[in-house]
């Protein structure tokens, strides 16, 4: 194999690096080297990768085309491995916060995170008072409920009729892979009946949340977008983050479709169907969490909950116009999710507002379970969004050929809602230079691979391959191709890029880029039964998604504009470990200067419309 | 591959296993296909491995042969991956020691240490009143020195003579890979200097150390045992537990042979010779520390550094008739060490003598350098060796179909070792079960593999391959063979491991075992140039070691005897995490017992001796 080999990269000692403006620090844009694949090419791609002699030398040219063996295999690199992105807790001393007991309860913690938000009387999607458009909060849902302008049952027949039309369209919508009314209107009757009783549980109760198929939640099975998971690993009662939200009260309105296994990021399923973006249907919602991004974008919930494995909350939540907050790493409780990518992958929130993301992040966050390793704070902190006082002196760190490396109607919309949130604020931008993002990706990747293949391994052993879908063949050959060295190369890598990130954050408190390179691209009809390999634009989306997962840093999307066809962009703000409230205060600033934009998805239903 | 493919294991919940002495627990034997191997077979071999197609379908049958695809690549387990053995302090409460602030200065510490040590006015090896052999031990050269019997400048030229002497032998001992006179005898003149001053800096003043050649060390390269391994990794100075026994006034003689890269057990190296047994030089000294055990037991150091990664210290501790000590993973620092290994190996210490050992240890253990993860304990315990009463209510757990895997003289000897002490000391054995321990030395090799093929990746792309040993050769491929699902698969075995060996030491204090399952076997001339594949004698030879490695568990052999050849059998102890103090007062009663029927080796140095 010598006529392959690829020297590797020795990269210099971080406290060498210039990570200013100026740095001589190349930016390698994604060299992704695959046409895209979708039909009877990714059969014939999955097959040959499955053939044990063409598929191992296939595997090994992708690498090498991928720069894997030169930007990590082969790459010589003094840092330890870190395994794990767990951050030891450091005081940030944040501004405007509120100081919650770690031990109060969910209920209890989504009461005080509802005291932290401003008083909302703006009229909503369905008033034609309103000149702009604005989906139902979760304050708005309480409100009608405790007036008694609707009832949760009321609602919940609603959103099962909404759901049943959405499948039934000329371009179905695919939100779901299972609810059961039945169960829905359960829930709704009672919290029904604790309204009438005026003892609803709290601002969450009969609020319809969704719940990503990745997440245990009863009575489903957790399929992961497969149509064989559940078979082997039965979903045996709620995940804790759904016990959380269900003790609030909360409606789960059923699982969510996604990418099967997470494994890919337009949210195209042949089993489940394509979920599609309600801003546009010919159009993707992105993925993984494809569905739960989908149904709070067209009004079926205020808030869901998805899996951020690689993006897997922003990313969709960006193309779908939408809220999409992923905290730092261990920070919500990770039992019950499906163990598919554990050092990366972790629950986060697709809400329509910063608020609801606040009030659901109170819900489910808190203590986690004594076996889950994590380093948590003292106490959970809500910024105060109802402050007067704005917090001073932000200063975002941005990296202009990484930021730039975007569509142009992204880059021009990004760019300007970072003006005007600077200019309105009095916040500042430094430049910086943020080095080696692509090894840092490739890292990633062969990371969440190898967890993937661990995690499954007992699974796919029995399984019959004809079971999965033909992109997911794929992955799952690639994931599965990574030695023990690439691996541990990796997490060298991820120690590194911690100390570069730390070294950034002593020059700014947050980073800001756009949540992805490009937005919500063309469904084609060849890739519906077959999924579709699209690694160009896979890694558009991916191209700012990394250091939230890899580095376990707290990110979230916020919805700035649209492009020409009318598709959502969003800006993505990456802050320093454990500093959710100030970034949940820049992010709620910074949905202030845009909501009054905010144009209605095409495909919309209004739940709280009294017919 | 179908026809290969080996069903995985589904292991229990550990805390369904029964680990009591009925448990139906299996114990498998190592299950070792591999017939032995020299000369041109293993270059045979090692071309076959490194062939890519025929190498890879090779190491495919070898893996499932031994059972590594059934009992771990494709188990199923439920714990979370462990990657490193990280223990935190418990406070064990130890009896009769002695408290040490962990920042008081090595020199310090070895008198503190002296004051822990029995007075010993038993006469020595020359001295013919005595009935039995007893090596010189520091204490003897400390006071030598003091009363000015002899100089260290003398004991130097000693020591000088002797290793020519050795080398120059029928049959070449090999103890050492470099030494160089000018720099021994120039240590030795300073501390001639200041015993004449009358101002030595510790009882270690004066005193000749040998260093493994994996321990950087000026002015010695560190070869690791290779040829070029120092010409891609420059030694920059000494590693910190050498400046700290420079610090304490100790003469560094020189760098020890080991077995190339730590990769063998039988210290057969074809670049520098075969370290050959003192006790009989016929055998081997087993390995990788060879060198830094047959130099102790032939006299020439009371005490060597070596480094145990799969019992590296201990087994050739053991089959040299010396003292082996691991301590706590973390407990020593690392830092200047080889990185081939960094999980689960570490400085151990090769002594005559417990006391020697202790003294030694004092000096290099302490504060680890600030870049080190650890989590020591706020003291550091010294055993008062000294004490009358001894420590009461020792609880042994012993494994008997484990204990019994050996050959019949040291499981014979064993057993009246260990029969003895817990008749002495009123001290008991609880029979007990350990289970899964040859998943844990496949999970252990797994993890050695892998972590080695990552350091060496970037200095084995430039090597020429003709530089390495055969036998060597052939472990880099088999190294290099891992997948990453199999790493984190070995990792998460570390895990369930340390969960079992925590609930064994909710039964007992210590685990007690023989140290290998043979003594020291013959050298055979045909494995001199090439080494040798001896997989049965290896895996007989590491089946007790693992738990130390792999858990990060402290460990000590104690010779206790000989079998007829006259060949030196080792008693193993294994503590808590943290246990040290215990371990060496139990080592030292162990020791007690049998000192007096030591016998003298056949290749010995009196470097005491006043001609």
């Amino acid at each position: 194999m010598g006529l392959f080999k690829a020297a590797g990269v020795v990269y210099k000692p971080v406290e060498e690096i210039d990570l200013g403006p100026d740095s001589n620090e190349f930016y390698l844009k994604a060299n992704v080297k695959a046409p895209r694949m979708a039909g009877f090419l990714v059969k014939i791609f999955a097959w040959f990768l499955e053939s044990r002699i063409i598929g191992t030398l296939l595997l090994y040219i992708l690498k090498r085309n991928n720069l894997i063996h030169k930007l990590v295999s082969n790459a010589t690199l003094e840092e330890a491995p870190m395994f794990v992105p767990l951050h030891p807790f450091v005081d940030l001393n944040e501004q405007e916060v509120e100081q919650i007991d770690s031990d109060a309860s969910p209920a209890e913690r989504v009461q005080r995170a509802m005291n932290c938000l401003p008083l909302t009387l703006e009229k909503s999607v369905d008033d034609s008072n309103s000149s702009s458009f604005r989906r139902w909060t979760i304050a708005d849902y309480s409100r009608a409920y405790s007036s008694g302008e609707i009832t949760p049952r009321k609602v919940a027949e609603q959103f099962i009729n909404a759901v049943h039309e959405s499948s039934r369209a000329a371009l179905p919508m695919s939100f779901f892979i299972n609810y059961d009314a039945e169960d829905i209107l359960k829930q709704a009757t009672e919290s029904t009946l604790r309204y009438e009783r005026g003892d609803p549980i709290s601002a969450l109760d009969g609020v319809p949340i969704a719940i990503k198929d990745e997440i245990d939640c009863s009575p489903y099975p957790t399929t992961g977008g497969t149509k064989w998971l559940h078979k082997v690993r039965p979903c045996t009662g709620d995940a804790c983050c759904v016990m959380r939200l269900r003790s609030c009260g909360a409606i789960i309105v059923g699982k969510t479709n996604m990418h099967e296994l997470g494994a890919g990021t337009s949210g195209i399923n042949p089993h489940y169907g394509t979920t599609r973006n309600p801003y546009h249907p010919n159009k993707i919602a992105g993925g993984s969490s494809s569905g739960s991004a989908a149904v709070v974008s067209a009004g079926l919930c205020p808030a869901a909950l998805g899996v951020d494995g690689g993006g897997s909350v922003r990313m969709p939540a960006s193309l779908c116009g939408v809220i999409g907050f992923k905290p730092t790493f261990g920070r919500i409780p990770h039992t019950g999710v499906l163990p598919l990518n554990w050092t990366v992958g972790m629950v986060g929130i697709l809400a329509g507002t910063l608020e609801d993301a606040l009030i659901v992040y109170a819900a489910i966050s808190g203590q986690l379970p004594s076996h889950e390793p994590t380093i948590l704070p003292p106490k959970l902190l809500f910024p105060l969004l109802n402050s007067t006082n704005p917090i001073s002196e932000i200063k975002f760190a941005r990296y202009g050929e990484w930021f730039n490396d975007c569509s142009d109607e992204i880059r021009v919309c990004c760019s300007n809602a970072l003006h005007l949130l600077c200019e309105h604020y009095k916040w500042k931008t430094v430049e910086v230079t943020i080095p080696e993002i692509e090894s840092m990706r490739l890292a990633h990747y062969l990371t969440i691979g190898s967890e993937c293949t661990t995690s499954l391994s007992s699974a796919l052993e029995k399984l019959d391959f004809a079971e999965l879908g033909w992109d997911a063949r794929v992955a799952l050959r690639v994931y599965g191709a990574f030695n023990s060295k690439e691996y541990i190369k990796a997490q060298k890598m991820r120690n590194r890029q911690m100390q570069i990130h730390k070294n950034i954050f002593a020059k700014a408190d947050v980073i800001v880029a756009p949540t992805t390179g490009v937005t919500a691209y063309s469904i084609f009809d060849d890739a519906l039964k077959t999924g579709e390999l699209d690694y160009i634009n896979g890694a558009a989306l991916v191209r700012y998604q990394i250091a939230g997962n890899f580095l376990g840093l707290p990110a979230v999307t916020v919805p700035v504009g649209y492009d020409k066809e009318g598709l959502p962009i969003g800006l993505q703000f990456i802050g320093k470990p454990w500093s959710e409230p100030t970034l949940m205060h820049i992010a709620f600033a910074m949905q202030a200067l845009c909501i009054s934009h905010h144009r209605k998805p095409k495909v919309f239903y209004n739940l709280l419309h009294k017919n």
